[in-house]
């Protein structure tokens, strides 16, 4: 059964605007823009070089590496595949999502093997965990078909096969390693029509991989999320005014 | 003599909400964000998968497709012929947005290539469509130097020749399949110093085209964007706050 | 000693927004939408266009360029290889922003390759003028770790050796050229909290390039991000808030 924890993301929070760690992340198109400023807006320092010539030395700069196949090609899996390996060797921690796995041949043959190079933390929504443990998800192009309940036990699958903490996020977020499952509730459902919002919770797993241990970054990024969602729902017009909200409030948090 | 109609879009949104249908974009890097957003606020779910090995893959699972040049490059370029293709071949219904096609050599082929291959629309500035028709707008960049009716003679030509809908936006868009041309006032000039609101627009038609055929599609999705324009420009301070106001004018429209 | 100036940028401001000229940026994937939206926020008409079959042609349709190295590739490096070559020959005046440019061994031979090819001014912040003039600056990915008086010195060697003027911006910003220092203070602090008001400042020169003299173009356009960054900074919530408030600004200045 899953516990509710109290939010405990602040001490975290602190570390992270002291130190300012820099986090290096091979990243899709769509959210480079939105992801940057979620970054920056929690105090870390953003760096998105994806050349093969210097993307390992980044890692090697980087207290945290964000991997997120969004948009992924053969160019920019290359540029993964060296971050990872690189980050595997020099002990960054990293967190990977797996976006759409579900959803093409390709897709799915990047995302396993990028689950084999030891990330910190995967965090994806309910269709893409259950795509990624080997289960039947209902994935159609990038957004969730499932509740994110319906993932909890590929999330364990998942977790004790790849030796990793698992997040799924949904209307409730779960973070799990091995059988220990935390639950985290709250945000708002409007998140869910602003383009990145998922990428944005990866991003914050890595400026938190930066200070903290793999569970513990997970549970604060999401506790973190939920709080900035719920801060910006409450003066949000619509899907425009939610995301500048939204940046606002994980600035003032 | 072109018609005004009234607005007839929001039983077309209903449907575009209800059914949530995946649109699937190969498109510019410097709008993929913000077109995204639109495409999330109006209720469709969008894709931006280019990776040849599977933006064929995505184009059958999608219900409309939108192919734009902004940035386009060879690598892209063959993600567009491939995605075109599937799409012609599965009859999926695609929008085609020729960015800026009179400025160059390279341009004008690529857009004379793609207008060759069957779109549903094609959505165009004057000088746009003027190019694209064969004629000689005043092509200068990516903005439009033609007022949107000098160039309802090219569309009609055009909507012929290629035996599509056409569409010139502008102070007053028109929506041209063959002789016949309707009308659509209203949206705000402000429109004009936001990046990618023709690019939003041609967005708008693709996720209208899951739903309709492309002449109604494309009047919803102009009708659409007037609505939301005129919306913003009521509460905007400026460029910013009126991109703002607009993605959260698609989302309560 | 650096003297401080009145602001001056309203005349030349005046001039871009009734010209409306065309400016070409070979830029950096995170802040491409950002960048063409400040552009268009104060009347230039921007291009992105980066493939090698035209990227060339824009230049040429042009009154100033862009060249940003942020997300620099092999790819991207040949597409400014080509447009830095034909600016020089057209003489097409061109402004360098050498991002991250003490980072890596990659980014270095890149960043002096293309000051080389006498950029009319080159932005950076200290830490990446001071790389580039051949010292040590603190680098540490993309964020400046020197304040930008450290930079002063580094600056008038760069200017010297590269006939050119140099702008270095931080909490006081310098226009230098040759032994002349112009000092613009202002703005405010949130603007480093988003990602890309450094490249929006390099852009803004490439603006008033089209208008005005590699010096006068620089001093106008730090002077025009200091006055909406103040702006900006009065109503401002976060983040957020303040980059919407920062368009808004520049649309109205």
């Amino acid at each position: 059964m899953p516990e509710t924890v109290e939010r405990t993301f602040a001490p975290l929070l602190a570390l992270i605007r002291a130190e300012r760690p820099l986090v290096h992340s091979v990243t899709n198109l769509v959210v480079m823009n939105f992801t940057a400023n979620v970054l920056l807006a929690v105090g870390a320092s953003p760096v998105m070089a994806h050349a093969p010539e210097e993307v390992s030395d980044f890692v090697v700069l980087s207290r945290a590496v964000v991997i997120n196949m969004g948009t992924v090609d053969s160019g920019s899996f290359g540029s993964m595949e060296l971050a990872t390996r690189k980050a595997k060797k020099k002990k960054v921690p990293w967190v990977f999502d797996p976006v759409g796995i579900g959803a093409t041949r390709f897709r799915e043959g990047i995302g396993r093997y990028l689950a084999r190079q030891k990330p910190s933390v995967i965090r994806g929504n309910a269709s893409e965990i259950i795509a990624l443990a080997g289960g039947l998800g209902q994935a159609k192009g990038v957004d969730a078909l499932d509740g994110s309940d319906a993932a909890i036990d590929a999330g364990k699958r998942l977790s004790a096969k790849r030796k990793t903490v698992v997040a799924v996020t949904g209307a409730t977020d779960y973070v799990i390693e091995g059988d220990s499952v935390t639950a985290i509730d709250g945000g708002h459902p409007m998140s869910q029509r602003v383009t990145g919002t998922g990428c944005a919770a990866t991003a914050l797993v890595g400026a938190f991989l930066a200070v903290a241990p793999p569970r513990e970054a997970a549970i604060a990024a999401l506790e973190l999320m939920k709080h900035a969602g719920e801060i910006a729902g409450k003066t949000a017009a619509g899907p425009g005014s939610f995301a500048v909200a939204f940046l606002d409030a994980l600035g003032n948090a």
